[in-house]
């Protein structure tokens, strides 16, 4: 197929070129005496991402399933019990893991298009007078549903509570994409991928984890070797790792952090709003609607949209896919069939979206879904024209 | 700038990530034992692609403007006269060259937006009895106006005035985008260039040139020897070269005669203008006028639009690289300021069109030039839509 | 520095150049509907790199440290008891994250310098007349020592004691290098890496899971869900994945794969113990000390090199990767200072071993170290002049 | 064949990974607004390389032989006289070029080992009363026989014999790599090629030229269009080239450059003295001989090394890449099957030497050549080892 291809899925996302040139690079010696030099600044740079100063970040080589256990095993113990809402695929597969490993899970069941349920963790969390909860869990952007949840109301809840819970988030299709603040909304372990805002292939979960959550591990009788904080703690300090680590998905994530920081992370939060709103935009035109159900729901870094009855998303995706090499994420689980998902995320800008628009409305028409051609695009045009001019100003 | 930039100029154009790897190799001995066995086939595969038995290709590392220079240096002599015509940037600065080389260049002045003016040859050859006219210019396509001209009409002129002239081509930005016949058209030197539907680096003049052609160089007096062809002849058949090529952008050619052969080049030829015709629907759905001053003109490798009056295209060029990464042909000498250019040839696809017409329709809006968002996208999509289906059914 | 780098560790290995291309490629979909065409016959592939029929192979993204991990944690219960040998760092390593893992390890300890002593663990498993060991773990290659095992010798240990204890297999710096026949052996899990003889960067740990081990998973008591086989079968077995995959990384493998059969395993085989032998004969002529005590435990892959008393190793290691770009292996616990270790695997052959030796040398002469400069070069090379006669005659 | 090739023929040399990942970028607009920031500078900075104050710097697309042919025709006409010496392969291939653009070429042939006869010179200069002599061409580096030149020697002979010819200097194989002094030694033309000392593929022709060459171009009566630096200077100075320029080979220039800046050129010409000495140890260690005739002639660049009578050298460098994947150097014209050389220049160190010099041993063990393995390694290595103390101080 000629061109090139859109990969427009919530993750892996586009790998920048400068990220994708850091990493091709020769193998090294992952004892070098001048690695060091190299990892300890990253480290440090890495808490810049998460907006925290007393947090420690860790660098697993695993998916992001494997940051998810990272947190549950260095901090609790067979039988311990914890807080969590399901409403969508990922928020679900987080709560197997626990439940595999031998926690008590409390689960709060909310529709698939809503987010956390604040309201119910906070009364639940009164509720447990004897803090037999020893962890929250909340997902801050369900990747299934394009929802994104009040994780500073997370933590109100357990602050008016009085609960003295960890709060552990995932974070992997958020961070980076979406404003995340481990210190001020006292997150105790944030987990992330390599493969969503940070714009590197999947590889890396990307944990940070607070003081608090540090402290648990010499209790946590939950078995743990790979996923060991300590193992990290020991190495990491002098810049080095416990066992061979993906050195060039590193050297590749030193280029992501420093993109990110380099735009700034207001900005490229604003950015991701803004081409996010653009697909919003274009949704509401072609008028379909989003499985998030409220705005405040509305997640910035990918869009679950419905399609209308009759139709198959799994046939929009293929089709996509095969005739024009557009990648769209497919329903999951529940949702499989009905709605398709386009990634918003990453290195992104106004030319790609439009691409993407442009090419669903095609496919679209192709399905014979009944669009007007244009109207979505045009739609995004529109809002990135009007909100583009104080951007303009700044820029030229 | 976040995101993948948008590379929508006619040449150099995008190239296709199998060509970048294939580009990204070692350095390697020029005098290997076992480089004819990857260059030998080369020039083989090579003839393929300008559809011809008989003609001899020759690859020089230079511009495009090499290759016109190898053509006149290999077969005339000081004051040989030639026929030209001139309608565009690129027709002008071939004839230039012939000045400034020592030729007397009979040219036929058009106006930019038209053509090679086949009737006007046609006078000129049957007119020139004595046959003084040793060769005819002809550009294929002129890429600073969009304009595709009547190549075959030209050797129609050739033969009805039974002229033994050599017939030149400048086929740069047409060939292997847009059919080219050496052999049934009866071509004598086609020059092409890597950059164009080559889909590579600039770097290589790609010519090709008939027994006739090389049949002049013992007796033309014009001096060469970087561009002589009896120095590749020479080292070539073996398999060689007669100074340092380059390899690397050399086994990128491998890579992308590879992929035209594989999709054939009737398709490529028939994508080109498909979606150059999509190009050209959302022209008109903007109420925009091309350059090219009628449909048999229309170039599917580059569209020149005018912009109306009262706007500087070279700010809105300037404001589409800047603010969305987006690269549009200026325009240029006279057309400067007055049209833009979108390139259209190459690697390319629907995605990648919606992606430039979406954007530049952006731009467009930004600029305060009249249209309305989704228009031209909406046109694009309408005609990739309705030419699309027994493309669908083939492909599924 | 300028120039090309040596890279001479145990691990991570020279990536070779197609390997590298191969990896070098935009992301994509792990969901696309054309993936499995991919995977699947990647996955049967890499059974004939095991040398099996029956075997499962399984891909982890994680160190091989998460392989042994996921060896241990499919199969066995808390409290269950596993027969190991230590004689290196990387068998303690096993060793440690079973006793963390809750498993009472029955270990065997062994000189650094010697393998697995079949003969106890013969011994040992016909005492067990109630079979209270579950599993046998056996590191083929250690690479802190430099040191090959027996691994047919403990599979004939097993047999004759008529013990039904699972065998696990070490196989990280061996498999791909080294012969090593999963079905004949009878071996249960084998552990390898992407990093060695896989030639590709660190980041998936390779598994091949017998029949009879995929059957304990039922029955097995340890926690898991990252690591969990079942998730992987039941993806797997549609060319999917549970969560995901680093796709880039498993684009290398399919290339390196490649290359292994191309090549054939009986010649990798080959070419390893000659290229290895080669460093035998230098460090011999040298008048140094392997730290592998007999000829029957010397490694093809990676040779730890004993430095004269009053030298310090690390300080060898420092000015080898400084001055010269040669990065040697380190002497690892209680082997720190004393020596040096020089990789030979991978994607390797004559003139990088020779760079190596060189280099070596040139390093040991400025720390002093009394040698005489050329002599281990030289027996190397005349190991391969007097060794590559038949091979010449083959090759031209 | 496994592992990592060895490049060592005097060009193309060895491209740093840091130049390869410059050149591997998407294609870019030759005439994006930015473009400037990016070229003006390059250009200023190429002038530290040719260390000139005066000189303006033309990059063609084109081999060293463009170059050659940029320097005539741009400052000569028809009929001019220009002086050069004939000992080696490239020095008679610039004299022919000159020819075949009608020069008249007083030829002075030395003998192939030595260099520029600057007495002769000096002889016919003085003698050249009424300066018929336009131009003087002088060959700073014979690749053909690894003989270098003396350009100062030059200088003084014309200033002597108070003559007013411009200089015109090859070092194609020298520039950037052995001193060479633009201003200093008063030459008029340098042409210099991106594939040696620039580290770069094949692909440009990197000139610098004296005002008072640039001066000559109104009287030169050579045709001359693609060459033309007139063209260069009216669109270089905005920071734009007259025709597409192959902006990645550029682009790779840019980090050739910083890396010759940043090591420093004085740092640069020691290290290729020291590591072409290495290579002379080896040589003499093996009882063989150079084409160098004397010491005074010894190329830093690249050695050419006599086999002894009854050996083929063709045979030996097809054997060398064949079965070890070593590239050498052929023998060329009357040179042919009877030396074979070592390039050594570029990006190069002691490692990448001493793994040329231990294959070039195997090779020459398996052709038969009467040496003792690690002879000559081991000579480079002693001289490496006894040059490399103060380095050594300095470095860590």
């Amino acid at each position: 197929m000629a061109g090139i291809r859109g990969l427009f899925i919530p993750g892996p996302t586009n790998v920048p070129e400068r990220v994708r040139r850091a990493m091709d690079v020769p193998m090294e010696d992952q004892r070098a005496p001048d690695l060091p030099d190299f990892t300890l600044p990253l480290f440090q740079d890495l808490k810049r991402i998460f907006q925290t100063q007393e947090g420690q970040v860790f660098l697993f080589p695993s998916s992001g399933t494997g940051g998810w256990e990272a947190a549950i095993t260095n901090t609790l113990s067979p039988g311990d019990k914890v807080l969590a809402a399901r409403f969508g695929q990922f928020s679900h597969l987080w709560i197997d893991l626990c439940q595999r490993h031998g926690l008590e899970v409390e689960i709060v069941d909310a529709e698939w298009g809503e987010g956390v349920p604040v309201e119910i963790y906070a009364e639940k969390l009164k509720a447990d007078r004897d803090h037999k909860i020893k962890a929250v869990l909340a997902c801050q952007n369900e990747t299934a549903t394009g929802v994104t949840s009040d994780i500073a109301g997370v933590r109100r809840a357990l602050d008016e509570a009085k609960h003295p819970a960890l709060l552990f988030v995932d974070g992997v299709s958020s961070i980076a994409s979406i404003d995340f603040k481990m210190d001020e909304w006292g997150v105790d372990i944030a987990v992330a991928g390599s493969q969503k805002g940070f714009m590197l292939p999947p590889g890396l979960a990307i944990l940070c984890v607070s003081p608090k959550a540090l402290a648990m591990a010499k209790d946590a009788k939950l078995h743990r070797c790979y996923f060991d904080f300590a193992d990290m703690i020991r190495t990491n300090k002098d810049g080095f790792f416990p066992y061979t680590p993906p050195l060039n998905l590193i050297r590749g994530l030193r280029a992501s952090v420093d993109m990110l920081l380099e735009e700034g992370l207001e900005k490229v939060f604003a950015r991701h709003h803004r081409l996010g709103e653009g697909v919003r935009r274009a949704v509401a035109a072609w008028n379909m609607k989003l499985c998030a159900k409220e705005k405040r729901w509305h997640s910035d870094t990918v869009s679950a949209i419905q399609l209308p009855d009759g139709f198959d998303s799994n046939a929009l995706i293929r089709h996509a896919y095969r005739r024009y090499g557009l990648s769209l994420g497919m329903g999951l689980a529940k949702l499989n069939g009905k709605v398709f998902r386009i990634g918003h995320l990453g290195d992104l800008n106004e030319l790609m979206v439009l691409s993407a628009l442009g090419t669903t409305e095609l496919v679209l028409r192709d399905q014979g879904v009944s669009i007007k051609a244009g109207s979505g695009v045009g739609a995004a045009i529109e809002h990135f024209h009007q909100t583009g001019t104080a951007l303009a100003v700044a820029a030229e």
